[in-house]
């Protein structure tokens, strides 16, 4: 029916602004700096740009970026729901662009003043009450307390340890990676500050079973990217992160972050099934990517994550993680930026900006022989991948 | 680059709720009954949809609706900016989609309590002061009194009659062949209502040169259609009506309803931008097309818009939409389902079913030998259109 995306579009420039606390700056100011960054990256000019994709939470429309930055006509531009969910979808959308000849040059953005503005910690508290469809299940848990992402994500993570005899020692483990990959990382919040497991024990709770260090920064800041065919990425500066494959998931019965009626609430049927299109798209297998980029706005759904794509079983990645084994010298280091944990809260932008940094080889921590990088979105919310590779 | 987009899926199911002024229900079950009649016209059964694309400011989540029809895993969503200037690019994503192999069945959806619940008409009124990139460009037209779409509009169309030559009469030509089109369209608001163009020009001021009956209804409803490809589109049981071409475009330094700063205020860069590629990817031309719904929440921009395809040269359109030439049985029938001035405003998802009914020839107004019906969506705002043909 389909030659399929695979293989079509590559990643050709990534920028980024500074991840603060308190940019200072409106939000179109640090979309324009990093959509700016990733086109000088890529050696093309403003003028060239004629897609843009990106998050429906995104409050920077299309064509103010596209005049901030000095661009001119558009013939693309889509959005993607269910917050960091799309983060790889934006550029699945993008290669989609390219592969039907809607556009040569897709921008994808993602900018937010996430600590200093809207704080996306506090949920649905202070919310005007209002009766839409989008808010109208969490009539269901907002009366038992489930106000916040932390709580919405508490209720799987319980289950999960449950199912598999996990234990929050396990969560504290992929702090742990973060964090040593982020100590590393000069553009990493938390650059020069590793913590041990002992650290992530003593951190407070926030909502049982996860502690502080279980939970992500909130973040000020820009990441953008820029994709176009493969063939014209040959022809530019940097070597091409060829996306080799792009796929989005929502589960049966999948809610935003309250999937509570699923038949299990311990795993991550939506990231099941964006593993199975990537796979089946690429013909590739987890044996043939040396490093990862999984969400992470919340320890546990990074377990989940390792066991969808098949790195290992169902209920094995606690064994998995152990002994470094998700660290740099590990067999799958994962989040070398220091992930959302460690380097900024950009709604998964970041992770797809490093994923093309190792398949580069320009991470701050590159994992030598990386021939395929597997990033990951939003967990807990309709969602999507990618799998990036060398030309 | 690419085989391009153009004749690979095509709308294999339409489907539309009461169109009224009070629907007494919820935006979601008005969605949920359009997929649903779609899902039934095409033959297709809920769990064989794995995509949906829908507007940004559709207020229904696609997992909303894909739970409330009863269907499965979706491995396809995506949204459109630009109020109705989604229209068609949402089933340009639903093409995108097919082709990329990523979805097999994608739903395309609008519903909404337009009337009932928020009024678009009301413009920026009465909303709470948000100082967000959105709504920036508005601070430098709301201190003149620019506060809704029609005193928008009526900017433009001020000066396309200055540019042409063209009077208000002209404008009034428009509504009096909607009107003559809804008439006999019992599904049309203003089913059995005609008007003479001298109810037109006796109709009440709304914003100068706009007349009552020169801006659309504001209507409660909701409009679905069901992509697929044109190999699947064969086993079904309706004639496909094969996307033969599907376009975006913003122009250079496009705001949202309000693109003062341009070179020109009287004209549709974006659609002259839309057209471009619609001929281009299908190789037709206007001559090609036998009739055409053409986005019509205000009259004077369905005039641009008959230029911007090429159907009359430039500053003509009063000229072409003289002597019936726009009604059944003139050169260019357009509307024929009444337009959004006679049907419904539906955001121009009533003009696409209405395009398919016109390639089946089931239209209430069918136009005889019809190959190909242009369908274009909203204007004065990043629009798209489609070019839409038999098997």
């Amino acid at each position: 029916m389909s030659a399929g995306i695979a293989g079509r579009a590559a990643i050709v420039g990534i920028g980024q602004t500074e991840f603060s606390k308190e940019s200072g700056r409106s939000e179109l100011a640090l979309a324009t700096e990093a959509v700016m960054a990733a086109l000088a990256d890529a050696g093309l000019e403003p003028r060239e740009v004629d897609g843009m994709a990106t998050f429906l939470m995104d409050e920077n429309p299309e064509i103010e970026v596209q005049r901030a930055i000095g661009g001119g006509e558009l013939t693309f531009f889509s959005r993607v729901h269910y917050g960091g969910g799309a983060a790889c979808a934006v550029v699945m959308q993008a290669a989609l662009a390219v592969m039907g000849g809607l556009a040569d040059v897709v921008v994808c953005y993602r900018a937010m003043n996430e600590r200093s503005g809207r704080r996306f910690g506090t949920g649905v508290q202070g919310q005007t009450p209002r009766a839409t469809t989008e808010s109208a299940h969490f009539g269901w848990y907002a009366p038992f307390g489930l106000l916040t992402p932390a709580s919405w994500v508490a209720m799987q993570a319980q289950r999960y340890l449950h199912d598999t005899g996990a234990t929050t020692e396990d969560f504290g483990r992929v702090s742990v990676a973060c964090r040593r990959h982020a100590a590393t990382n000069p553009a990493a919040w938390f650059h020069g500050q590793p913590i041990t497991l002992e650290d992530h024990q003593a951190s407070r709770w926030i909502v049982r079973p996860l502690r502080l260090l279980d939970c992500c920064q909130e973040s000020d800041g820009g990441v953008a990217v820029v994709v176009t065919s493969v063939e014209r990425a040959r022809d530019l500066r940097r070597p091409p992160a060829v996306i080799r494959a792009a796929a989005q998931g929502a589960s049966d019965d999948q809610q935003m972050m309250t999937s509570y009626y699923r038949p299990g609430i311990g795993d991550l049927p939506e990231m099941d099934l964006v593993a199975r299109q990537l796979w089946k798209q690429s013909g590739l297998g987890p044996a043939d990517v040396q490093t990862a980029v999984i969400y992470d706005h919340f320890t546990p759904f990074v377990l989940c994550q390792l066991e969808s794509f098949g790195f290992c079983g169902r209920g094995e990645a606690k064994d998995f993680v152990k002994d470094g084994n998700i660290e740099l010298g590990g067999g799958l280091p994962i989040n070398t930026h220091g992930g959302q944990l460690g380097e900024a809260y950009i709604h998964g932008m970041n992770g797809v900006v490093e994923g093309v940094r190792q398949v580069r080889g320009t991470s701050p921590n590159p994992v030598a022989g990386t021939e395929h990088v597997l990033v990951t979105a939003g967990t807990g919310v309709p969602t999507s991948a990618l799998l990036l590779g060398r030309d």
